[in-house]
């Protein structure tokens, strides 16, 4: 029998990243192409004691809930926003969300007919560009440099397109590992204000920050509460098997979207809630982020010895000060997509560049996950990969 | 600021049920209103075991997953719908959701573009009504009886309106509680694969069934593989809290809703999905059904004695034969919206019917849920319910 599909239908491709994984999971190759963090380094302790905590509370503790969710974990999570200067009123502007994946997604459910502009950094979280795509929105790109979106380019578009939104990453993007500066966030916002438009930040690496002497300010920091979205994850502090996010925002939007989320799923996952927040209560998170940190930030140190030594061969890159990317440019002679398989034949895995852009993709780019290899992994995985490069690339 | 929404927010409307829990949970109503199981009755040391054995398989159990969800568990979905004759042929043709709610959800997300028809029983599950009208689906209302659809009306509808789908919950439907017939099973299935049309199966109440001596064969069991989408839940025979629900159908479709889940929230809850896994292998799920029979059975009982002695006023009302529900249905001139209002000040809440209608409602009728209360309260309950009839309608 054939089926006959919703339109939307055309626009949901399977995420490149994740059918990559599907391939080299089965294999042995090393792979730089996921987005995972380390699960070596997962509190299992903490989190199997936040569930006895959950437990302990009783039988009602597995009961349905209203569709927002478990209440005391948004009120904390109101104490840990307040920490970064995001000043929300109350819990009915915090909505616990499948994930923040699932919080873009009931952000582009309630928010975009047909056609509607949003704008984005270009390359951009490919995840978000695919949801966008599949509720029809039309997604514009706004040109960047390393300190986020240029602003005479954000005015112009602003003002051709009237879009409905901007979606940014403003601290450690994916995929490109860029902080954006201070005076660009305020730049944003104040367009945004001016025009009336929603910033919907998206911040899962935020917490991921190596130099801890630095401040970058979230842009819903900085607002008067009306014009942005701000979400964020558990998946990369805590686990990502919880699949625990939220979004915090004006209650006039997140109303809306917690119907939407009644249609979608009733409510998220309860017990998960109640353990997450026993696991900020009772286990010193910020210790165990501590502990990412350092983690992280040497085997970023690692891979960046790796890549010091194929400039050579014009391999271009930034240093991340935070988050879990590298983000490559090559040779423009060089298709990554088509790199991919010899690559993948040498024993190491990557995502190609070009499924993060809007338009126009670099295809001599790409992005390497730094976070959940072990620095064994990571030496083995480099040097293979500089022998895949040593063939292809000509020396500059 | 002011917001501008997307057109389908119009059709998103909070669910009258949940709004009314949000009410009733505040005060010192007793709640026959929500579709609640007994959490008294949840077997939360089971469940508690099952999550430490998930624990046990080490970090790797807290990792992202494939968006289909645990292999292992759809390998033990299939087995468990063999044994009501549903036969896939692989764990292909399973995806694992959050609550069935999200596989309704997915469905209506890659079937319908604005205007597609849907053929829905006339009450049904209003928070499918609210997910096909926030799609802008079409949705047609067939005539039933307490055997099913009739056929005539069906085959005229088919014919006229050219479906996408059939939507029906067969086997104690919400809110009407009744059971289709064999025969009108099969007339479905025969002329939905004639006209080509899916049929969407949701069986979440199917193993609450009061007389173990009927056979109530799905309508996915009767089928080739090819025209039928099943989807149920943990929530009513396990916990509600796990979000985990599944739906099972032919791959070609469950590819596209795969993509379409993983635009939506990347994967469900995936811990949960291993503690249910081991719940299902190594607690007497099936033992535990049988007790929540048990209680579920002699609670509609003691409910269907009260129904019994409020027939003289008009009270009419078909005994369940499993799931969680009476359907009632008082005088034409009662509207059970207008007397909600009493019937809380007399400290006890129902759902009204209206709001389970596609298009015409009858005013005058109501659910009560049986599941959530204990004898005491069913008692004090109707006795309340008892008291408010006893005051608005007028012997017959």
């Amino acid at each position: 029998m054939k089926y006959a599909f919703a339109n939307r239908v055309k626009h949901l491709k399977s995420s490149a990243v994740r059918d990559i994984l599907k391939v080299v999971n089965q294999g042995n190759v090393i792979s730089f192409a996921g987005g995972l963090p380390d699960d070596d380094l997962f509190p299992i302790e903490g989190i199997r004691e936040a569930f006895s905590s959950a437990f302990a509370s009783g039988k009602k503790s597995l009961q349905y809930i209203e569709t927002e969710g478990y209440a005391p974990l948004r009120e904390l999570l109101l104490e840990r926003m307040k920490r970064k200067g995001i000043e929300r009123s109350s819990i009915n502007e915090v909505l616990l969300t499948t994930g923040s994946q699932q919080a873009i997604d009931l952000f582009a459910r309630v928010m975009f007919d047909r056609g509607d502009v949003i704008l984005t950094e270009n390359p951009t979280y490919l995840a978000a560009l695919q949801v966008f795509q599949s509720y029809e929105a039309k997604i514009i790109p706004v040109m960047s440099d390393e300190h986020g979106m240029l602003p005479d380019d954000l005015e112009y578009k602003m003002k051709k397109y009237k879009p409905k939104c901007v979606y940014v990453v403003p601290t450690f993007s994916n995929p490109a590992g860029k902080v954006w500066s201070l005076e660009r966030r305020q730049k944003l916002l104040q367009l945004a204000q001016k025009k009336h438009v929603v910033i919907f930040e998206d911040d899962p690496y935020g917490d991921i920050q190596f130099n801890k002497d630095e401040v970058y300010t979230p842009i819903a920091a900085l607002d008067d509460g009306n014009h942005v979205l701000y979400t964020s994850t558990f998946s990369k502090t805590a686990v990502p098997a919880l699949r625990t996010g939220w979004i915090a925002g004006p209650n006039q939007i997140l109303r809306i979207m917690s119907q939407a989320k009644q249609a979608n799923d009733l409510h998220s996952n309860s017990l998960s809630h109640q353990a997450l927040y026993h696991l900020c209560r009772n286990f010193d998170l910020d210790g165990h982020i501590n502990n990412l940190i350092t983690v992280y930030q040497s085997r970023m140190k690692l891979m960046l010895q790796h890549l010091q030594s194929l400039e050579s061969l014009g391999v271009k890159y930034i240093e991340p000060k935070g988050g879990m990317f590298f983000w490559i440019e090559l040779d423009e002679s060089i298709n990554t997509t088509e790199l991919l398989q010899t690559a993948v034949q040498h024993g190491v895995a990557y995502v190609p560049g070009a499924p993060f852009y809007v338009d126009e993709p670099k295809q001599n780019t790409m992005r390497l996950n730094f976070t959940h290899s072990t620095p064994e992994k990571i030496n083995e995985g480099m040097e293979k990969l500089t022998k895949v490069f040593q063939i292809h690339l000509q020396s500059v």
